[in-house]
């Protein structure tokens, strides 16, 4: 059976039918107007159409950027778009009209919908217990326990990087302070790169050249560019996030015992210049290390399309 | 069907005969000597004899004070036993002779023992999802999720204890730095108390008289006493410590999104001198509190025999 | 014999003639643009100038905004101003033309200059050993030391603001993390009264209304009056900015060990709603405490012309 | 004039005659009983008697380990002995008899006495703004500025040990938590390197085997040697420390801005393996770094020796 899915952004939705061996058979892209909450449903809605005119669909998954209920059809809250208990399954329901007859809809959160893909048809593949770390400017997470989606009670669970690592630490978008995604995070890569450009201006010239010489210009994929050049500054500020993503993860290991740890979004990119420093702070540490098994970490397999892919199967399969 | 539960201590062994409702019709008391596993095995092994003498037993649970592997006959590691890589499920089988024929045998963790019998008989019946926090002088803890109980990949989940909470924090005797329990627990709050013993005095005298005026007699339930009383400083230490509770829980929330956290364990006597701090620690660093529904905290309700009960259910249901 | 004391901000200039005993017997304003470093030069000696018309003067006090070098004329660097190396005391000198003949001219760093004026003419009289901190949007400081301003080697001595006080923590202007100034300001307070209104909106009414409903218009003094008023929500907002000012002080105290600390700066309006759990932190803190005095902490008492006052004063006297 | 210095340790004397141009000309050593301060007190009148027999000596110094008050008289406060408000002089002084007509005695901290020393004769010799940090087991500190000892208000100023570093880190001896003494001294690198011992085994073999086996037997100079010897984690170790020296003197320095960071004290046998991690925290850590000069930081060079040096200089000279 084909299953649609669909990765809502902040600033555009793209969508696929998805077989049952985790293939996009089709597949679209559309820009969405993030303030107008109308309009993004319109966009979902609209993809929904066009690829369920050449293909036979049997469900509907919507991978949303933020809080999604137990219900997996609510949206509690997202921090990109205005949507407050937002009932995004109905909306989406009554506007697909017909369409929607017999069609299984679900609202997912997004990293989740990338973990589940993982987990199913990509880097997790043959693992029961996985954590998936999406490393992109921000930090998300999926936990697969058993073979089986956390989701918790209210639906919210896997929510990693609200984890306080540092009290007291950096202010989070969220309003707490010290959340590990103000460490493991491309914001975090870049913050420390501009601020090693004020302190260490000497070591910083690649990275300032790079950046076209305005220290505002820094991005993350810059600096992994200057790394994989060999400049130290940058390989310092990637082992130091590597180190934050490792001994993060071991906390949460402490917790959820996972087998494999599968870091995706754009940071990945760095592979092993990130992965070394990763496993190296997870290792240290690692409660009760020498008398348990050891998680693997591992790069995420299916780039981009995950979350299309995971929304799809787990709206088909779950 | 009857199971036994066997609660291994360090210093005792406390075990029962459970019936399928929870209830405790047989209960037996042994002392161990820690430094001899032999012993200990012993022990375990003579209180299912006596027991299963008086009533026809179908499963014996083995709560173990240490990681248990995923198998759940293996004691991984005990800081407490001198048990590595330990096969207590087949020592036990086999010193148990006939009276094993038929019998299920399994070891769990304590903490997870205890955790499933409040879950399925205690403070934590008519939840799907629940975090135990068992607080005496460590900090344990058992996580049921969608009533399941959470082992994980290596059986080793809900170590929850040795979360990192404070980056170069104390020194735990897990070898690593800053974990939860040298925050929560009562040696936090014993060793907060001595501290303010030295750095206090003046608000520290009623702790001192409690302590028979040596400060190194001083123990938690002194602080509770003193706190019950209406004492500035130890109402001030249970606040902290309650804090500190809620904290972290909260961050295991933004994990595994529990709906109930109950906390059991010695410290949980200081009742309500310890939940509302408790609660208050906990909504005040819930990640995206306001668009979710808040957790309930809870004392646990079966005290010292929940490692019994839950012990013998999961061998005999799960 | 009079001084001018010129008190150089980031959008004003304030100066005045001082005499012997700290009083101001003539004053000036004057607005700069911050950008235009000329502009600020030439607003410097337009002052002079006009106050040096109607009074005989002996020397000149130029208090900047930022890191002053040892030989108390250059400029090393101002955040909020383009100075680098900069010759600030050539420079007026030389546009004061006969003007600047036989009359002692010297820059001093602004929170220097105020806390010189409180330890002559002010909270600090009488004492020998002296503590400024100077709370506004940021927060510097000045040392008395038996009766001598501390300047050190480079000139750059009481930058309290950028001690560390949480490794790891909020991220400063400086470019590094965790300076006590992240913690111990006013911008620290509207930072975290900002988040309790994401956080905790229930308490966090009487705040949204003070800020006009709209959370980006908070602003320090309007905690300060909610607190005045009972707000619970405020009244813990400042206990958490005394108590991180008291804290902090501890640590400076074990290297300086003064006498007085004098808290200036507009966030010292709260008063005793801020003093007096500054005193409980640095109390709780100080090392030895039982075994030692314990220094008082005061509010600075000459306001927001202490700047001018102390300016004056060194140029006059040191 | 010739002065005697008196080193008071918690289980020796050690004391010398010295000269103007800070040379030992004769020495002594007597073993004590720290827990008997009558026995110390007359270890410390026999060596001065001793010394006064062959010389003529016109001061005397007594460095002593604890706070000593701006009296320069009495000891206000010893960790390793009994003494309490302890009028160390006047005791001394009546014991001497005649001997003690028309001399100068002096009670000063003992690292105040060694900094002292480093700064008239020994590694400071020719700055006028100094830090010395004596680093053995614990972490003590002398401050120089303007070429005056910093004694502060109370006499207990450059108690640079228990400014805080890490709100709620390692608890410290003296009561409080996160003390720069828990992470910048021989404690601290033995207690890092007994935890690399669990957490890390198969790197810590060289380790385990320089404490014959036994991880109680570890002492910092093993870890010294290994570190000489190459021994990777051996040198993470001192890496790690020569860090928290170094970013700890940033603070330091945010604070008195010295010329020079002295270190001394066993661990500074470390040499080039500690200063070379202690430079780059403290330039990574140095507020307005690149607009500032950098302090220097070099190793002691007077040894044991320097106590007694200072001691007897102070005594002569301030």
């Amino acid at each position: 059976m084909y299953a649609v899915g669909v990765d809502i952004g902040g600033t555009k939705i793209a969508a696929g039918v998805v077989d049952e061996d985790g293939r996009i058979v089709a597949k679209l892209r559309r820009k969405t107007d993030a303030s107008d909450s109308a309009s993004v449903e319109h966009g979902v809605v609209e993809v929904c159409r066009e690829l369920a005119a050449d293909h036979e669909i049997g469900a509907i998954g919507l991978a949303a950027p933020g809080y999604v209920g137990a219900d997996q059809a609510t949206v509690l809250f997202t921090p990109n778009l205005p949507w407050r208990d937002h009932p995004l399954r109905a909306n989406v329901q009554r506007q697909l009209g017909s369409l929607a007859d017999g069609v299984r809809i679900v609202v997912e959160n997004d990293a989740n919908a990338a973990g589940w893909a993982e987990f199913r048809f990509g880097a997790g593949r043959g693992v029961r217990d996985m954590l998936l770390l999406t490393i992109g400017t921000g930090l998300g997470g999926a936990i697969v326990i058993d073979g089986r989606l956390l989701r918790g009670w209210a639906g919210v669970a896997a929510e990693v990087g609200h984890m306080r690592v540092v009290p007291d630490g950096h202010a989070c978008g969220c309003g707490h302070d010290g959340c590990w995604e103000q460490y493991a995070s491309g914001r975090a890569l870049v913050r420390e790169a501009k601020a090693a450009l004020v302190n260490d201006p000497d070591r910083a010239t690649r990275l300032l050249e790079l950046a076209g010489g305005d220290p505002n210009h820094l991005k993350g994929p810059q600096v992994t560019k200057a790394a994989r050049e060999g400049d130290p500054l940058a390989l310092e500020l990637l082992t130091t996030l590597g180190r934050w993503i490792g001994e993060g993860a071991a906390s949460v290991a402490a917790i959820v015992d996972p087998a494999l740890v599968v870091i995706g979004g754009g940071v990945a990119d760095a592979g092993e210049l990130l992965l070394k420093p990763a496993r190296e702070g997870f290792e240290n540490q690692l409660s009760a290390r020498g008398h348990r098994p050891v998680a693997e970490i591992a790069v995420a397999s299916l780039g981009n399309e995950a979350g299309i892919v995971g929304a799809a199967d787990l709206a088909r399969t779950v």
